[in-house]
């Protein structure tokens, strides 16, 4: 669950990109990530830890200082140990932005599940902080997160393997590279199991931008595919055995692009 | 459209299939179509036009008559000359079930379109004889048939290209191949030119028996996608640019593996 919103204060922005967001030439999704967080007055946090490469922090800080932030970090956070240090924790607390990177999403689970780094940016977003993470780092804000499965649009018993992630947001699953990687079918499978959770399918370089109303806005070049399953009428999860196909009645499919908007709590698409 | 049905005829089947059906170990689909054709005594005229393959239409024979049917013939029809042959129609008219092969769905337009063959084989089914076709055999029976397209999951603008087909049934429009080739993107993208269709990806092996009341049953190992945007409220095609993503609000979809039922008229899914 979601850290709980202290009176009067409002949730940061929860930014989940699909991955290979542009950073060069015209970066909308960064560049609108950074207004959001103050724009140059902003305070940039890079947690880089799901990828192994030891630049992509430094990477990340560059982009954003061509952005025009004045002050960026990256925290060097590779085992559970450096996920305790006090030090990180202050740099996080002086952010208005985090930013979380692409690589395994389980590095992520694994080495800052449970820590003071964790605890930190739930409860920072929570009073206002802006949370961005890409490919790994936009799957892990989902609580039941997506770790594997099988490509293709049909779902299987089986077809999707899941760990607890952040849980920065309860009601969706996310997954990403998503028209790229060709993962309905994976995403199916996790709505499959319980209905309560609306799967968010990112395409690369394109972004759910989530109010604290649990309203979001799509940003970038691609499309967001939100499958709701509200309504489903009957699922043949309980006893499909593993590789079966599965029947899954009365799936509702939205394909949103830039600019279109979607209430997660009210599960209501709007073009604008 | 369909050929017109003649008061007291009920249509035959029409059973588009996914492509890669079982053809030794126990062959389901085309069991079921011999079964009912008229089990040993079925007569079946296999098609294999869209084929560039000259053993494609014996192939099918011996696999008919390996199932049990004592008659079977192969018309080999590969230009449009050959589709105007008198001799052929009137095998065509001695067969209780007409099985047309995979190949290339555009051969099948090119080479049948408005001959006497291809009015034979409307004809035919409006009074009764069952028509299976697989992969091409099973694009054909749109009427807006599919031809090539974009793969994925989420539909584009020029996403898919449609051509006339055969028409045995007018408000669905087939996808074959439809797991193992990712093939949502272009589905979508033909549903929602037009939403009077109703979409319908076949994964190999897997098979819509479709009756006379447009009730369809799902034979196979694999799943059938419906796409119905019956409900749709909102598609950005017209507006969209060529390659952009587009925004489709409220599609309705089911997943339908063996055993399961869609009714086509009232567009409505049931377990069996």
């Amino acid at each position: 669950m979601p850290s709980p919103t202290i009176d009067g204060t409002l949730r940061g922005y929860v930014i989940p990109i699909g991955g290979g967001e542009e950073k060069m030439n015209n970066p909308e999704i960064l560049s609108k990530f950074v207004k959001l967080s103050g724009g140059n007055d902003a305070v940039i946090t890079v947690v880089p830890t799901a990828s192994q490469l030891d630049d992509t922090g430094k990477r990340y800080q560059k982009i954003f200082e061509e952005i025009g932030v004045k002050k960026t970090y990256s925290l060097p956070i590779t085992d559970r140990n450096d996920a305790k240090n006090p030090a990180y924790v202050k740099i996080l607390e002086k952010s208005t932005g985090i930013f979380v990177t692409g690589g395994n999403q389980l590095r992520l689970s694994t080495i800052l599940g449970g820590t003071p780094i964790a605890q930190a940016i739930r409860q920072l977003n929570a009073k206002g902080v802006n949370y961005a993470g890409t490919s790994a780092g936009a799957a892990i804000v989902s609580q039941h997160m997506i770790t594997g499965g099988s490509s293709g649009t049909v779902p299987t018993e089986g077809g999707v393997n899941l760990a607890p992630g952040m849980g920065l947001i309860n009601t969706i699953v996310v997954d990403q590279h998503f028209n790229e990687r060709n993962r309905l079918a994976r995403l199916l499978s996790a709505v499959s199991f319980n209905p309560f959770l609306v799967g968010i399918g990112l395409d690369e370089d394109t972004a759910a931008f989530i109010d604290h109303n649990n309203v979001f806005t799509v940003v970038g070049s691609g499309a967001i595919t939100v499958v709701d399953p509200s309504d489903i009428e009957y699922s043949s999860m309980a006893k499909a055995r593993a590789g079966d196909a599965l029947t899954l009645l009365n799936l509702k499919v939205h394909i949103l692009s830039s600019g279109a908007r979607y209430d997660i709590g009210e599960r209501k698409a709007y073009v604008s």
